[in-house]
C-alpha cells in the first residue's frame, strides 16, 4: 500500500520522531514514498497532484500545505496519518464527508505537557524567578527573597480536565494534595476514578484552591474566562500556571495582578507569539516566561512517531486506530 | 511533667512549627514552661542553670544554647525532644551516657528535600534558567535557547539512599524513569523494595545515568567525591543537582565544567555560604543556584512540630519514640 510522506517539520525534528529503526519498521508496512516539500506555488503542479492522487495513505503534520478537497473522491486515499495536533490547515473538512480515516498525536504528547505544567507549578512555589535574579544578577544570597514553600498537602485546582488534566493528576499524587476539576465536557466516572473532586463552576476553584492550573481548549466559554474578578478570588501567594490556551487568560487583568505582588504565575502562551520584546510580562518578579515549548520536547518526538506507526499498523491489519479525529472533533479543534 | 522549651528558632518560624492548636496539644500533655533565651554570658548563670535541672524534658533545636554536660547527673533530664535536625552544637556527648533519650525530626522532612530536588531536575531538564534570562532579561523569545528535555523514561542515578533519595524514588516513579542507587550504609531491601537497582561503585553512577542527584552526608569517603574525572563521565546535557553537602562537589572541577557548556547543574548549597559576591557560580548559564533552602518549607514547618508532640505523646505513653538519635548516630552526624 502507498504511503507517501508530505510531512513537513524540519529534518532534525523529523530524525527525532522517526529514529532509523522507525523508519525502518514503517517502510517494512507500506510502499513508503517521501517527496520534497512544494514550495506555496507548487501545490497545483500536475507532478505534485499526481502523487497525492496515487497515495492510499498520507504522512501530514507540521509543515504539510492545506490538501486539495477532491483527494479521495479522485485520488486513492483512504487515510490520513497526522502525525502533530491540529489539522484544521492542512485537512478540508470535505475528506471527512468522504470518509478518509485521520488520526493525530492524540495523548501520546499529553505526559510532557504535564510535566511542563508541574515544574511550573515547583518553580513557582519554590519562587524561582526571584532566587535567580538575587543570586545570579544582583550578587545577594537571600536579599528580599520571599519564603519557598511547598507543593505537599495543597489545594490544586485543573481547569479543564482532558488528556493532559488527567495526566497531571498522575503526577501530583505523590504530593498528597487535594485535586479539584471544572470540566463540563469529560464523564463523572473520569473524575471519581483518578480521586479527583468535580466542580461545576470554575469560580469554585479560584474560590478554594492554592494552585490553579490551566487546561481547557478555546471556546466562547473559556476566552478571558481568568480574568480580574477570578484571580482576586486566589488566596496570597497562590498560585496560576498556563500551559494550555492563551485566550483563557485576560493577560490586561493578569498585568495589573502581577504587578500587585501577590500571586506567582507561569506562562508557556500568550495572545501574541513570539511576546513582543515590549510585553508588559517581561521583567515581573513573580512570573516564569516559557516560549511554548512545554511539549512534546525533543527527546519525546519519538512518541508520536512510535504512535503514527502503530497507528498504521493497526490500519493495514484492520484493527481500530488510536487517536481519530471525527468531524465532530474537527470542528471544534483550535 | 515538667516540659521546658529552650527552642529559639525565632517567633515566625515557632508559630509555623507549633501553631496554637498544635501548642495547645504540647501543653495539655505536660507542665509546660518556656524561658527566654539567654545570651552567650547567661548560660551559666543559676536562675537559667535551674531552670533546666528542673526539667525532666526538654525542647531544643536551632537557637539552643549548649547544654550543660551533667544534666541528668545532677538534674531531672530524662528526654531531648530535639526538634530540628543536627544536636552536635546542642547536646554533650555525656547526656548519651548518663541515659537521654534523644529524638531530632528525622525523616518528616525528607520529603520537602526531594521536592527541592525533582524541582531542581525538572527545571534544569526544561532549561528554566537561560530561558529567563532569555524572555524576561534579553526581550527574546527562542534565540539560542536550547531545546527543553522531558523527564520521562531517563536514567536517573542517586549518589546516597537514605530518606530523602527514597522520598524522591516516590516522586520520580510516575515519569517511567530507571533509577540506580549508590549507598553502602542501606540494607540490600531497602532498594529492591523500591525497585531501584544498587550500584557497587559511585563510577557507575556517572557513567550510566543522564541525571545525578546527590544525597549522600559528608564523610571522608563522599568528600570531593563529584569531580572532574566523575563529572566527564556524564554524557552531554547531563544534569548534575545538589541539595545535600557541598563538600561532595570539587566546586572548581565544577566550574570548569560549567564552562565548557556541556551539563546542566542546580546547586542549593556551597562551600562558602552565604555565597560570595564574586563567586565563579554566579552568571552561569546552564546553572541554576538557589540559597540552602531546599527545606523543610515554612509551611511544612508545622510537620516537624507535630513529630515533635507526638514523640513526646510516645514518651509519656511508654511507647517507642520515633527518629531517636542514637550515640552511634551522634558519632556520624555532621
Amino acid at each position: 500500500m502507498r504511503l507517501l510522506n508530505v510531512f513537513y517539520p524540519g529534518e532534525e525534528r523529523f530524525a527525532a520522531m522517526f529514529p532509523p529503526p522507525l523508519l525502518d519498521e514503517l517502510r517494512s508496512l507500506v510502499d513508503y514514498r517521501a517527496i520534497p516539500k512544494p514550495s506555496p506555488g507548487q501545490t497545483s503542479d500536475p507532478e505534485y497532484l499526481a502523487e497525492l492522487y496515487e497515495a492510499e495513505i498520507l504522512l501530514t503534520g507540521w509543515g504539510t500545505p492545506m490538501l486539495p478537497a477532491d483527494l479521495a473522491q479522485r485520488g486513492k486515499l483512504r487515510y490520513i496519518c497526522h502525525v502533530t495536533g491540529g489539522v484544521r490547515g492542512v485537512i478540508p473538512r470535505e475528506l471527512f464527508e468522504q470518509g478518509v480515516l485521520v488520526t493525530n498525536w492524540g495523548s501520546s504528547i499529553s505526559r510532557t505537557i504535564a510535566e511542563a505544567s508541574l515544574m511550573m507549578i515547583l518553580a513557582c512555589l519554590r519562587r524561582v524567578r526571584p532566587i535567580q535574579e538575587e543570586l545570579h544578577n544582583r550578587g545577594g544570597y537571600r536579599r528580599g527573597v520571599p519564603w519557598p514553600h511547598s507543593l505537599f498537602e495543597r489545594r490544586v485546582g485543573l481547569l479543564g480536565f482532558g488528556a493532559i488534566a488527567r495526566e497531571l493528576v498522575h503526577l501530583l499524587k505523590p504530593f498528597n494534595v487535594t485535586i479539584k476539576a471544572y470540566d463540563p465536557y469529560v464523564p463523572e466516572d473520569f473524575f471519581a476514578a483518578l480521586g479527583v473532586e468535580r466542580v461545576e463552576q470554575v469560580r469554585t476553584l479560584f474560590e478554594t484552591c492554592d494552585i490553579i492550573s490551566l487546561h481547557a481548549a478555546r471556546t466562547e466559554e473559556t476566552t478571558g474566562i481568568v480574568n480580574k474578578e477570578m484571580l482576586r478570588l486566589l488566596p496570597d501567594d497562590g498560585v496560576l500556571v498556563n500551559t494550555a490556551r492563551a485566550a483563557l487568560i485576560n493577560e490586561d487583568d493578569l498585568v495589573e495582578e502581577l504587578r500587585a505582588g501577590r500571586l506567582w504565575v507561569a506562562l508557556d502562551v500568550y495572545e501574541k507569539e513570539p511576546l513582543p520584546a515590549d510585553s508588559p510580562f517581561r521583567g515581573l518578579e513573580r512570573l516564569l516566561l516559557f516560549p511554548h515549548q512545554a511539549g512534546p520536547t525533543i527527546d519525546r518526538y519519538v512518541d508520536m512517531g512510535r504512535m503514527a506507526v502503530d497507528n498504521i499498523r493497526r490500519y493495514l491489519a484492520n484493527e481500530p486506530v488510536l487517536a481519530q479525529v471525527t468531524v465532530e472533533k474537527y470542528d471544534i479543534m483550535t
